[in-house]
């Protein structure tokens, strides 16, 4: 039995998720089944990060393990043919050891969240952003996230039906930067609760609003409480870039 | 009757191109749908370019006479809310003199074209890029691009059945660079042959691989016959980013 880590990227729009799920097609679930076309061998494909239906990633890391031996270009290869008819790709294999578990090794999970800051509709990336048709302040925005860098309880930021036992997460990046229409807000923590990322952006786009300002954030944190969060930014805005082992 | 300036962006996926065929739906149908639906006019959308099947634009320039009167930003508020079902928005509007036409008066057009130069294929950017899994020189791209540049008979790169009356054009600019998996080629001419970008594109891949020299792309370029040339890149990786008047 050999082990391989796959960096995989994939469009999560016509997904329910990365996780398999029963109301529709699941990346975890198509790579599953290029598995099974590869080597006839059913098995499980354990990803870092259970992203969202609607959500994309560049940089998701998964493991798989399969009985018939081959070096990680022949899988990745054969996985990538398999996987022509849908939009998931896997961009590098590599053996590693079985004691690689490519969620519960990882030590940090990196995200990017995408605004189209303009007045018109999107046309070429309307699944790939959230649109923001009134004027943000990134400056204001970038100000405030820096009250929620560090170890807190994000109890007011993350889902209610986050399943995870603690609140307690250290964010050890949330920058927020404009580069013309675009507002990109990056997130970086060892680990990050249900809905967090994109809570934490919808927190942020009323900071870029001047609805709320950065003392707002921090009442909202000390709250504790989902109620005194801001929104959930919509899935297509956000983008699991890369998780660190 | 008020002429209006539009700047255009949409996805061309899904598109038979910018003109209207039978065979489809095209940019320019939707755009004067949604005119049609806005004020009950019948009118024509000019664009400045004729974009194919498949290729994209962020800086298409249109314009568009309409009977009744109403400021340029309700026109573009009403044209975008009922292009809603479609990926096609209108990113400007202005009030224009009658003696502006959007393809006639236009004295420059800028494309985009983006290769994909990486071992996996893409999963998000899969109808934005041509993807080339094998490395390619974007140096000796650029250097044979300098060749192209300038007042030449350029028949060896346009389309059979192109129907402009001369096959002499200036190339005021084609710079290829790379930016990591990335490499872009920017052209910019008063205007353009039919499939000249395109098959610009696939030729100066041949340079990238290696299969031609610079001398190669000379040669071609003297031969003054299509057949010489280079093959026809994909739609996908094409992109009107701009007009000029």
């Amino acid at each position: 039995m050999t082990r391989y880590r796959l960096t995989v990227e994939y469009d999560g729009t016509g997904f329910v998720g990365w996780q398999r799920q029963s109301n529709g097609p699941s990346v975890q679930q198509v790579l599953e089944e290029a598995v099974t076309a590869f080597c006839g061998e059913v098995t499980v494909v354990q990803g870092a990060g259970r992203t969202d239906a609607g959500v994309h990633a560049t940089g998701q890391v998964a493991h798989v393990d399969i009985a018939r031996s081959d070096d990680a270009e022949t899988v990745a290869a054969a996985l990538n043919y398999y996987l022509r008819p849908v939009p998931v790709a896997v961009l590098a294999a590599s053996v590693v050891d079985t004691g690689f578990h490519a969620r519960f090794s990882a030590v940090g999970r990196r995200y990017h969240y995408s605004i189209l800051n303009r007045r018109a509709r999107p046309a070429l990336d309307r699944d790939r952003v959230w649109w923001i048709p009134a004027p943000l302040d990134a400056a204001a925005m970038h100000a405030a996230a820096q009250l929620l860098v560090g170890k807190h309880d994000f109890t007011s930021f993350r889902a209610a039906n986050c399943q995870a036992r603690s609140p307690i997460r250290t964010l050890s990046r949330l920058d927020v930067s404009r580069d013309g229409e675009v507002i990109s807000i990056h997130a970086a923590a060892p680990s990050f609760l249900y809905h967090q990322v994109r809570n934490l952006a919808g927190t942020l786009k009323l900071v870029g609003e001047g609805k709320w300002q950065a003392a707002d954030v921090e009442t909202a944190l000390a709250a504790r409480d989902r109620a005194a969060g801001g929104p959930t930014a919509p899935p297509g805005g956000l983008c699991l870039t890369g998780v660190e082992y």
